[in-house]
């Protein structure tokens, strides 16, 4: 039984999940919400320490020249979070007040600060890993809130939410390898939570027309799948998780190298901690305490 | 032995703690320093639970209108970080990447939304108490990135860190109360954990002339304490956690109320876990094995 996106929302906050925070796309969490997301990502925290992934953790934040040297304003203008700041030269000080208390925009007085939201976990760390890696290359297990200007009414679309990715830097063949025994790995760690979980091949949302051909691109050579759960819709699933080769694009960007001198390919795998956790909430209710006794073993609940 | 600014960064990168992000103030870092954060973070998790705090987690950006309505942009211009994106209205796509690649600022091809990062973690609890609290009145646990436009040499002036923050909201003695015995309470935990620790009362860093005047005030009536540890110099040690005596502030800008009908008055404990975690380093040294086996223990190290 699938409830509305609206339906899901109230749901959240009348069970004591989630604390509206005055703007869509923006919840405050109870901890009998963290707890379920502190269960999961320790599940794929012990997956990656076995597989052995380095872990690192970034800021919330990446330089502005990681966004430029990306390309991310010609694919995904529209998601971006640049970061502005006052400073003295902007503007007087009391006309900035007098424009905040009107209550409109007060970008004139703002200038662009050589930060920007970070869109993804992995985005830091492609410039970190500049230069030549170890023969067998590198794997990388990261957490971050990301951000994606988005306002939705969707609780499953939030502008701010947390990934637990894992990154592989080596050469093409073990990257490819890598990456699909991941989605096999995430798949049925869903499905053993006992969730209807699907495997489907994905696209980005890349901007505009050109946006078009490069996500038709992405499609037929398989670059992107995702794993998908009904949450508020059984037309229209949820993907919770995303598993993605990036080819050379990466390693050409910030010259990552393999052992014999090569670019480097790279992949990821995403979890949207968030997203997973509404998917158990959707599936198995919202009184944890009546989930299968396995289900809540398994997440330490 | 204190080492300088620069000293203590390339200690911290040479034995494996962080990774340089690219950007002043912005650094990744390792399981050996997330290790210790997640320590001392439970810590305070464990003496909040206690408490009786609600636990709660707001993601690291706020409504725009929260940053209005506690007149952060009089205060803190200079630190705030608003957040702005691209729409179709803001001009030609094409443009924008064309100014992107050319390395200036694009602010002209952005809007801005209606979020800023969070200047602290309790921001965002302050409009979700709108209303009656109960009798006694309300604490709560709440942990987040934080952000301050502030670029610095310094390794313990980042831009972006995390907080973990209690807060109280009750009767004006409760309040008051509540702080002082939570500044006693940290002031005995970094001492436990062998930090050369000293409290100090302090004030905000107000804006300009009339900011002056606030922080005298703040001082002189003792709103504001820290516990200070020395990390770069002997002679500034860095503020590691502060109690804040709020007043009727937030409890005004949002109608909080006590039992009786009053405006509720608040205040906060933050501790900087970044903060905290260097100056642990900075104190026993960059071998975490060689510290004293009491502090290790407490850490879980």
């Amino acid at each position: 039984m699938i409830s509305t996106r609206k339906e899901l929302a109230d749901l959240l906050v009348d069970h004591g999940f989630w604390i509206p925070a005055g703007v869509p796309g923006l919840w405050g969490r109870t901890d009998r919400f963290e707890a379920i997301v502190r269960g999961f990502d320790g599940l794929i925290v012990e997956i990656a320490r076995e597989s052995g992934a380095e872990r690192i953790e970034f800021p919330p934040v990446v330089s502005r020249d990681v966004i430029r040297q990306t390309g991310y304003m010609e694919s995904f203008p529209e998601l971006c979070g640049s970061i502005h700041s006052y400073r003295e030269h902007c503007g007087r000080h009391l006309d900035l007040i007098d424009r905040v208390e009107e209550g409109g925009d007060w970008s004139p007085f703002l200038e662009q600060m050589e930060l920007t939201l970070c869109p993804a976990a992995c985005y830091p760390l492609y410039p970190a890993a500049t230069g030549v890696l170890p023969e067998g290359g590198r794997c990388f297990d990261l957490s971050s809130y990301v951000f994606r200007a988005e306002p939705s009414d969707d609780p499953a679309r939030m502008q701010a939410f947390r990934q637990r990715e894992n990154v592989c830097m080596a050469g093409p063949e073990a990257v490819s390898d890598w990456r699909d025994e991941w989605s096999d790995r995430g798949l049925d760690l869903l499905r053993g939570l006992d969730l209807p979980a699907t495997r489907v091949v994905a696209g980005d949302p890349f901007f505009g027309r050109g946006g078009k051909m490069l996500v038709a691109n992405q499609i037929a050579q398989k670059l992107k799948f995702e794993v998908v759960v009904p949450v508020t819709s059984s037309e229209e699933p949820t993907a919770v998780c995303s598993f993605n080769y990036h080819e050379d694009k990466f390693g050409s960007a910030f010259d990552i190298r393999t052992s014999d001198g090569s670019i480097a390919h790279t992949a990821c795998v995403g979890f949207g901690l968030e997203r997973v956790t509404l998917a158990l909430i959707a599936t198995h209710g919202p009184k944890v305490a009546a989930w299968p006794a396995a289900v809540r073993e398994a997440l330490s609940l």
